[in-house]
């Protein structure tokens, strides 16, 4: 039987903004990833998420971004590896702390942005992410662009690592995804949306930007909460995932 | 034989405006208190400071305020109690998880600014304070303003507390600080904090505005590096403790 | 003829967050208060949404509010009324230059959250902001609580003031919004709120939460974005209103 | 007779932070870059710089960075040209505002760190830099690294341009500052800044790090005000002009 785990990025506002909107979605997927307070994100609203994944058995994780509100943390902001290290272990820091103290487990890493693309591609980088994980806790899993560089490094320090794909991004023949100001990077409809992830939990495999296609391992699927559509979308991604056996819940490392 | 502890507020700015005068001032002192990035602080200055502590043998403490930069978290910011709560645990949990993962170990927790002062009036803020720590890390300990709410709540609570006097604050009747806007309420020279410190640590007293005198107890005592004397300061309170037989040393807890 | 100008806050988010949502609704209204950076909104933001209301030929205004994202400007941050004019002065001067740089004209000011209560209420904290405006552009005009001391002390200062009613909050019989906090504050509904519109524009009364009724002059109206009714609304807003031969059009001041 | 602006970058912390120290320098130069609260400052210490500025009769200027507190605006953000006109206009009409309303007059503008660098290298932010400008107000002058892209482009726009040089920074054989992560990129001692200076002011020569020499305009000399010496350097810097006929003055523009 496959299984799918659904994952969406949450708390990526201020004061209550997107909250009740983000708890709405929270019943429809088995991770999610909350914001920790530097790209966006704030202490309440990451108790309010916690406390509500918690009520939905919905798996915690930390999701870093660079510092830089007015850029959603979607700019590069050129820092040392050092920096990398420190800025990740602080924001990873406060979401397991927090977790624990209210009752849960910190259960995964998820990066954010710019931060997310720059330790897809740049070894040192990666390295730089996965020390910092493994430093505070070497039994958070890690969540991967998949087949990545990211990917190789958190499995070569030890980590349990799901490789990711994307319900509504467009793909590079190279397995990246195709930039945001790329038009027609983000697929916008529901029918689209569904298609490329029917291709990509089937058969592992997906369409690229140039007709082509390429394999691709998908552990968990994101999705996103600005889309307008993303509760259609995931009813009937529960509906198709139900008619086909495919079981949707939390992803079990060996 | 007397014992004192001496701690400092450091971190307090971002970047690294302050980093070597503040690790300059280390070897000096027993317990640092690093900002945890709300009022002021960010993940480089942090870990640079908890690489310096540990290197000092200088106890590590938390540090957290009100986010508030501009205010450099010394007005209120009017939180509902949970609130409070919310934003103790996340600067708490941030500076516990940065300092495991660089192998040390979080000591003790110091609020500042506006919270330190609305949690040693307050005893709902008091409590909401405790109960973060506690939820975190029950082995953690608490210094709070001498005589304060906080002292009593923490005890209560069943964590360590320290009690926290000033060399360069004056006081009012009640035990609390003079407010920073009073005139004469910092004391500036050398001669003055020394005779302060001089009376607290020798006759658990201090002298308070009205010309009175007030008990308090004095097992840590604060000092500031933003003063201009504070390294020559700390140099003649090593002699003096020195001459007069008084360890300077990490508080211990029975 | 009645007139009515309709306004609406803008801007107040980060990034690209909200855009184009609000310069969707731009077509309906006529006055645009945008928020100037310090609880919300960037230059990139804030250029846009200039560009977007002259394209549309809205009034263009500026929104200051204190300097708390997390709290979205809804707390009061205790600052002295000195540090109150420095803040508009900086926000609407912000809002000013870019407004000419790009060819248009900021017309009015209305602050945001708690600056907007407290100046209602606090004839200091009303001073302190009209002599920032008056300071910066005489020509300039102030919208203002309908009924409040911010009106009465822009009216002494020379400013030209429009008195705003709301058709989404509830009304003490004092004639100041419901707190949030308090349950019925928002009109949830867009029957309760084209119910209270029409009573305001036509009567210049409003019902009170305890049941009774004021009078309140209504120049101009404030929807807001986050309403998920707004569309619809403004859309019955401005069929009703051409049915009783209003004109929805911006204030004209003598 | 030799004329020499001294300009010196202030401001640039939070709350009350270097205010007091920044203003002991006022009387000693002739120009103040004010940080415009994005890599720092905030509208208190804004106001209270333009206020002592004009008292001391020491032109004023702003001082635009790129919004990243924590990078203390030395790092990239990879903005647009268009968020870079955005980002230098908001600023600089904050500045211009609030100089206007309290009396004064904006002079010049100075870019600050990465956005200062960049521009000087890069023709097309230089553009956005110089459109801002001009597009709120030609008649500001502007401050650039002498020999710069920045200089010309300033030029063909019509601006008048002050070419700047450094005190206390090494040049690199094209006329750059060398990097700040370069070993002896500053110039730490009192005697190396008044060799470079004197070298710079008489013949309008500096050396370079490579042992070479090469040719710089020098209007405008930056002193900095982090640096340990700056008084004393400042004290014979004036000493030195006196004995040398050399007019320390704010420029003037033909």
């Amino acid at each position: 039987m496959i299984k799918l785990d659904i994952n969406c990025d949450m708390g990526e506002g201020f004061s209550r903004s997107r909250l009740q909107e983000d708890i709405g979605i929270l019943k429809w997927i088995t991770s999610v990833n909350i914001a920790c307070g530097m790209h966006a994100g704030d202490p309440h609203m990451i108790s309010s998420l916690i406390e509500a994944a918690m009520r939905y058995r919905v798996k915690i994780g930390a999701h870093p971004g660079y510092p830089d509100i007015q850029g959603f943390g979607r700019r590069s902001l050129n820092m040392s590896v050092r920096e990398v290290y420190e800025l990740v272990l602080y924001q990873v820091s406060a979401l397991e702390g927090m977790t624990r103290a209210l009752g849960g487990r910190l259960h995964h890493v998820k990066l954010h942005g710019a931060l997310y693309n720059e330790a897809a591609e740049r070894p040192e980088m990666a390295e730089a992410v996965v020390r910092a994980i493994v430093d505070l806790n070497e039994e958070l899993s890690l969540y991967a662009l998949s087949g990545s560089a990211l990917v190789e490094i958190g499995l070569e320090y030890g980590l349990s690592v799901a490789e990711e794909v994307f319900a509504d991004r467009a793909y590079l023949p190279n397995g990246r995804l195709a930039p945001r100001d790329l038009e027609g990077s983000v697929l916008i409809s529901k029918e689209e949306q569904m298609e490329q992830t029917r291709q990509l939990v089937l058969t592992q495999q997906v369409k690229t930007v140039d007709g082509g296609s390429i394999e691709l391992a998908a552990d968990t699927l994101c999705v996103h909460n600005e889309s307008p559509d993303v509760l259609p979308f995931l009813v009937e991604l529960h509906k198709w995932a139900e008619q086909n056996e495919i079981s949707i819940e939390p992803i079990q490392f060996a």
